[in-house]
């Protein structure tokens, strides 16, 4: 962290924010200059920073800050704020390919890391929470699979220009914290003993074990990491997961991109798909007398499939459409006829597809014996019911990633999960 | 470029180049102080850039100096005068790691793009010059597997920790503008009708078409070009072929990095076994009354196995070496026991060779039928027989590219080759 940086930080609390916001127009004028009737209230449910849903009578908004350690842990885990400056950046870059789907950021105070954007108002809320409750999102697939489409095509090879695609990826390789922390915790940590890692104990003791001693898995996941870390193919988002997704019946909205850089597109739809399957098997967990959640398991399979299905669609169609632009990846001279390119982009999206499914199911099997659990899983107060939906996913996570290469189509991995149903 | 840089700068020649000896400790000290005695010999004989080979009765050294132009085309192809720092910089990077094979950098002054370095004195040649002359270098293989062992792996992701990693690709982003030179002339022109394409004409007008109409060639191709441009696997030459090389019987130099960045290993590798295979197939336009050859070919083919073989024992070699050090691709408490590390090592060196071949061939290809050609061919004065071995080595890598993960170990290939001979 530069001094100068260092020099303008303060952390804010709800007192010294409103003074904040008055110095600074490009917030004050978001609310109407109603300044007074200013309402203030932190609502960080992350593990990483501090958010701030600001009303006054005229207007609304939203005030991330990020300070120099982990929330959820204390100073005793550090992190650098300029995680904020990424965010911010990334929000903008992908806010400007897909702003139906990306809050706009008002402004953006690097020495402060702190970030003000748009108010994402209810009814929406966290897509996780709406799993858990059993909340059908009709738009789901097809919003997901256009800001998908559009911030991963756009940010990719296809698009763009060598020089410009190195520009950006020269930028976020500053990002490197972050991307050290997925390392560890998304690849490394769930195969080793490491002091973070819990699972429900003792039920799944032997299961995390297993993990730790599959030699084939722990192959498949060397080779995702290793893709993780060396593969520029596009900006992603970078922490894709149900939580990071605010959604109301006609609205889906896409926060929290700390961790953007130059990385594999198969990551964003891998932790959005895997993040989607979890919710799936946590459903039997939440079943009950009034809900069998039967009907709603159909339903979050059918977007999975809806997801994946539409987002290669779009992303053909913006393909077709810039054919003939700068992107230097596919020259329109080469791939001169259309059959050739019909079947260069059949190859592009198979790989793809393939690497979707590795980065997805190994974030499902990181969210189960690794640090970070999510509610989906941790809301079945019964030890033993949660335990039995855990392995159900963990078996499905574990047999996909290193079978992968051998699903053709959505529509088979989709069976293929069903068969991991308990009853 | 920036304006400051631009100030700093002119071209030199001989005249000037003494003047600035003079004034500079670094250069005039390797001279032995001996100033007056200095002569200079522009040599020069690449595509781009000016070598001087600066002589005194005390000592000697080269100065190379970029111009803000193409040398071969003059200044209606402009170029990036920056080539010189990243051409300095993997210099020096790759000398520390590997500093046989390296000539030592004493000096390098980014404004006037210009680099002192070691003279590598006769009896060395540009080893392409070698072996169109049918000369024998016992210890090539040694040493360039040496070279391409060290300089890759202590580059990469086995080795170092991600934080260090992606301070390189930073840094080497910046090296666009060769980068996609190489893009257009390795990956694109050959594939497409482009104005500085030639060939062996009429001889290999059909070949040469046939290579712009093989979509499932231009699909593999395609796919080699988007691995060089997103895949940051370790800080790559960048441009080694059998010019960059320079050797003496005991001795192997390599030369002329300006091309360097973080790119695909296979990159490197496919550069030096490709060009040793354009060698092989050159043979039969060299062969005479004297010489038939036979024995020459031989012993290349016998380089191209033994390089492959060294570079995989010593990559290996190193890598169980530094297995518990600060690389974080494979870490020691995941990869912990010595059958499941084989495994990697196994699954890694297989995709190494396999990208190696695509990559080989692919230059292969673009001195035959793009832009750069190579004096193993253009030294056959007779047009007929030049077009036998050229089409020879072009059939070759056609089938070696897109057949090229078939071959399970590099005596298969070496096989494969012989089945092109002419007789
Ligand atoms: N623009 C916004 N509008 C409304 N609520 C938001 C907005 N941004 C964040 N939040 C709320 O704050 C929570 C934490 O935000 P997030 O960006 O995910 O922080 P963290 O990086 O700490 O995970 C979200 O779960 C959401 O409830
Ligand atoms: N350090 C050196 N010692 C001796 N000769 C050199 C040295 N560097 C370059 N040369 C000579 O200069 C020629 C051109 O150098 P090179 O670095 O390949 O330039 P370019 O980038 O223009 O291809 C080489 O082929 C070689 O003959
Ligand atoms: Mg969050
Ligand atoms: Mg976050
Ligand atoms: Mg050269
Ligand atoms: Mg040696
Ligand atoms: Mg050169």
């Amino acid at each position: 962290m530069a001094a100068e940086a260092e020099q303008g930080f303060r952390p804010l609390d709800e007192a010294s924010l409103v003074a904040y916001i008055k110095a600074t127009p490009a917030l004050a004028s978001r609310l109407g200059g109603a300044l007074d009737s200013i309402t203030i209230r932190e609502v960080g449910d992350g593990n990483l920073n501090f958010v701030y849903i600001v009303l006054s009578d005229a207007g609304a908004i939203v005030v991330k800050q990020a300070l120099p350690y982990v929330r959820l842990v204390g100073d005793s885990w550090p992190m650098t704020r300029e995680r904020a400056y990424f965010e911010a950046s990334a929000l903008r870059e992908h806010g400007r390919l897909c702003p139906d789907h990306v809050p706009e950021v008002f402004h953006f105070d690097r020495a402060m890391s702190l970030i003000g954007m748009r108010y994402i108002e209810p009814p929406h809320i966290i897509l996780r929470k709406g799993l858990v409750a059993g909340v059908v999102y009709p738009l789901l697939a097809d919003h997901m699979s256009d800001y998908m489409a559009r911030t991963l095509f756009f940010t990719s090879m296809i698009y763009n220009t060598t020089t410009d695609h190195k520009k950006g990826v020269a930028q976020y390789c500053a990002n490197v914290e972050m991307c050290r922390l997925t390392e560890q915790v998304v690849f490394s940590d769930p195969y080793r003993v490491a002091k973070f890692n819990r699972w429900t104990s003792p039920y799944l003791d032997k299961d995390a074990e297993a993990i730790r001693e599959d030699d084939a898995l722990k192959l498949e996941v060397a080779e995702l990491k290793s893709m993780f870390i060396e593969r520029a193919q596009a900006l992603i988002h970078g922490d894709l997961h149900t939580s990071s997704i605010m959604v109301a019946p006609n609205s889906t909205q896409v926060i929290d991109s700390e961790f953007a850089f130059y990385g594999p597109m198969g990551f964003d739809i891998g932790a959005f798909l895997g993040n989607l399957i979890l919710a799936y098997f946590a459903q039997d967990g939440h079943a009950d007398q009034a809900n069998d959640r039967k009907a709603y398991k159909r339903w979050i399979l059918k977007t999975v499939e809806e997801s994946w299905k539409l987002f290669y669609k779009k992303f053909v169609e913006l393909w077709n459409k810039h054919k003939d632009g700068n992107g230097e990846a596919y020259l329109p001279d080469i791939f001169n006829n259309s059959d050739l390119l019909s079947l260069a982009q059949k190859k592009y999206m198979t790989k793809l597809f393939h690497d979707s499914l590795g980065f997805g199911a190994a974030k499902m099997i990181r969210r189960i014996v690794g640090i970070a659990h999510v509610e989906d899983f941790e809301s079945i107060k019964d030890a033993n019911k949660r335990a039995l939906c855990e392995r159900a996913a963990l078996n499905c996570a574990k047999t996909i990633l290193k079978g992968r290469r051998q699903f053709e189509n959505i529509e088979q991995v989709v069976v293929y999960i069903q068969s991991f149903d308990q009853d």
